[in-house]
């Protein structure tokens, strides 16, 4: 159920028999010639949509679409809020979600860079010390990176993994650009354009995405994210 | 365009050709008991569409789907975040899109609480004061009670007028219920708890809600709104 | 009894009998060619030292000359700080009242702007959810909007009705001249200089501006507040 | 003249001639048994008003009547802001000054206490950092200690120098106990309640306070203040 | 030269020729039952030596000896300050050497936790942001796991490689201890104690640990570095 | 016990045993050109290791080695963070003493500065209003202007007094210039750069500066800051 939905009666009912709650966190970022710039967005919300599907009693939070960005901040589309906004605005739902009763939450990030997850961590990290109450939070992206099948060396933001899963979750969006790019690194520079060490706008080899690819890569990471709650989140 | 769906490219493209984005901003929050929790978010998203499909080159940002609550905070499902968390990340988006260029927004607000709209009129004041760009906010349920053909006299939160509204938008999320109720003022006193001056959960009598009424509204606000773009933001 | 003429330990007497502690919050912003820039700290001053005569054991803390500004803001004379320094420094006096056993206070803001309002009642908000005390926050301006006799239809910021109560306050710093002003509406433009809104720096007709009509004016608004005040922070 | 008694027009004027601002920092602060809450605003009011009258073109701004406090914190009376308030809204003041032409201020403050003069010390550099205007800040009690025909040996908060120039300043409010005390070092502990090291509430030995006495330290402070300001802040 | 044993001078004549400047990051955190709580100070500062000795012109800036914690805060002897903490105090170090002139930065951290790393990343960004100066920063505990001829497959904080790096750096606060531990993966949960995830303090098998390893492992990071620096930041 | 060289096994006995821990607040600030920039730094650290020679049970943290400077802020080689980043990393460097138990804690900072003092002294106040421990705060230069045996009028920063101490600390890093200068008032100006005050860049005249007189001088402090230890500290 998404929390957007349903009415106040049923986002109670739902707490009080001890709902799940996901929170899908998104992006507004650039993701090369082909994806669109919500990627980020629709990818961990069709995550969290396969959760709901499998399992009882959980309930969808409406997913912020706006993250932080280094790498990607000056191309354009990327929208990208500060480090203190975003761990602010994820404590403040997390605290409302609480206030309310619920004591299980899962995060689960479409973007996954080093700041934006810092950030994410920090403003879990302060709510558990405030409550009891289990959090977990995770990186559909990060997830899908131990896929074993797959061999990852090599592709990375936009790539041939990223266009798979969007040619499975929202055909329509993707376009017929196949872009391939690489990463180049910037050896510990602190850079005031992050966005040269991805001059192609992506990295990695897009030729062969497939939603089939796609489908298989959504489904091991869904089927990872239920183990994993089943396991500590239960 | 959903700035969401389009790529960095399309992005690019509109904003160098001056387009003029909206960004709606909505909120999770109790309607009684025959509204969903995103009535303030689909609203002002329904909005922006029939804007975008009226006016040439309109990029809708995504909704921000969580604002600042204060009568409704304790009401389940009622998902409210801080006055600062919302400045901040409502700066922070608007100062991002100047950042690519962008130089005409439209901040349309469902959600209409005073301490809600002062943090974002602060943002946006903020952004003025720092960037010359020209940035229009207005709540379209603000303008909504400039509708002369209807008495709002003792209409509000979640009654009649937003009931039409949403069966006009999504009425497959509106339920069957036909909640009553006032608004009891409390004469100044800071309350701990503020849901006990809507103790109905609605403010009006939303027996006389229809789709044909919700239609007439959406579509005076949707026209009183390009005006002001005509006037102002053109 | 203003808290500044007592001391220590007739403060300490009056709080062990639970007094009301007023706390005026007045501003330094321009009011027109004929009022001074103290405007409105005289009224909520006026109002405070009424109701401390017509009630018992009522303590008057020293009045903030100090608001928060957007349509004066550049207007010479207006002195104006920011939202969230207002916000700070009401909150820590009225948690340092309350640490002394202070439980009921009163709230009085001469100033009445938006922003103004929201950063005190987001102060008063903070105090009462950390601590279990009444708090009434009202404006004397928009008490004064509420006496039917008198038109406002079109009289606002230095007035015709601000000018009486002045000329009733303090006529001495009242000067003879009697502007005509109005208020150009933005129409929901964030503006850099709102001061375009007031181009005559008032907001009606002064011409029959009178201290009779004044009194009249302050004796109602101090007779309706303590009205107030008996129902609910008794 | 006063700000707060004068209009917008008669600031612009007397601004546009370079007039120097006083600002006023008071105190709401427990002055042991003999003295009113209000001494600390009460006498650097007094001192701004001498200058004014014997200096050309000087604006004296409304007093702050709230300061930070730490050994008085806990005893009746004394409302304490945080340091960073006062620094907040101490920079706000100025800034606004600073925004309407003023280039010249002597912010003088009533209570002298470390913590409270560093946040308002940090107030002013932060804004000579940011602008070319002039700002001299001193303590009227600080220049008092320099007054050589008096012994201040043991005497300060309360004491008999305080005690006499309230005489001379505001005798009405100053009553007839004439209470004697002694500061108790505390020898680098920090403390939760100050209090202690001022056992009595006052230090000093008030017995001999006379108006003239503190006539003469008035005028003494005054004299030196106009010379400070003649020399560096003409 | 390390900028705590020279002159104002000094300090202005190196920079006057361009100096590179190493501010070493360090830490105050458990090491296991062997190595001492400064692990994470003596590593970049050893490395930061060894590179000024190799090198012309380099400043060594006192080493901040507190850093930011999770996973082992709660042992003792981990003293952590917050993220904000570090990035604020970080940010103001460079800004305080880049207001005097300095414009080639190396921060090497000794600690690499997650969030320090964040922190750190976050003042560095938003100084080259600020000003045109290149930095670099690095973690030697990050380098060092690109030293090829060693596995590091299992082994972390407080295992092999750090014990022989300290064995070379400073044996004598190296005790006899030779811990063994693993690190316990938490799937994704946000932990209170984050400790349990290296129940026995470190990870990894100290057994063979040596001063030559050690020896070795410190000559390949300064090695490294060197030509980074020479790179990037010459 | 140096915190930095011992294990955390180490700390927590310690600990238990309910150590005093002693907190070096260092500086890097230019002292002249006979004294190296880390002098504020190196000074506290000799009297809190004399202090842990002579008494039992004392953990020495490392000393941080940067605070708040204003009047050397722009001479070359002073390295000054903030105001609020000062309180901030003290505060959680003390918070996080008191986490792992510590009740009694000496805070010695070597640079006195009015904001630095007042920075260190608002992060200790708040700790102790949080947590039920004991901290002093001292100077050791304070300290030191309390020895009656030596003038001290004229002789402040890099003067006599610093001369002769550093000369028994660390004699190879003072060089041979002994430089003479006098500090300049300037009379309640508020300064964009305060270095004018010390135009000489030291407060006294050097010639005599001895090793014997330093110790003498640094066995002063040592003493008497173990008396008050003892009587307040125990």
């Amino acid at each position: 159920m998404r929390i957007d939905s349903i009415t106040a009666d049923d986002f109670k009912k739902a707490v009080s028999k001890n709902a799940l709650v996901i929170l899908p966190i998104g992006a507004t970022e650039a993701h090369g010639a082909h994806l669109p710039l919500g990627t980020d967005t629709f990818q961990p919300e069709h995550i969290a949509r396969e959760i709901s599907e499998r399992m009882d009693n959980v309930l969808i939070a409406p997913a912020l679409p706006y993250g932080n960005h280094s790498s990607m901040k000056n191309v354009p589309g990327t929208i990208s809020v500060t480090f203190d906004s975003l761990r602010s605005v994820v404590h403040d739902i997390l605290d409302s979600l609480i206030w309310h009763g619920v004591t299980r939450i899962l995060v689960i990030s479409g973007h996954c860079g080093t700041s934006h997850m810092a950030a994410v961590t920090e403003a879990c990290r302060a709510i558990v010390m405030e409550h009891d109450v289990r959090i977990m939070l995770i990186s559909d992206y990060e997830v899908m990176r131990t896929y074993d099948p797959f061999c990852y060396d090599g592709d990375g933001h936009g790539g041939l993994a990223e266009t798979s899963r969007m040619l499975d979750i929202c055909p329509d969006i993707v376009n017929n650009e196949r872009p391939r790019g690489r990463f180049v690194d910037a050896s510990g520079m602190v850079l005031r354009d992050a966005s040269q060490c991805m001059p192609d706008g992506v990295e990695g080899d897009t030729a062969d995405a497939s939603a089939v690819l796609g489908e298989e890569m959504n489904n091991y990471i869904t089927d990872t994210v239920i183990r994993m709650i089943e396991r500590d989140l239960k």
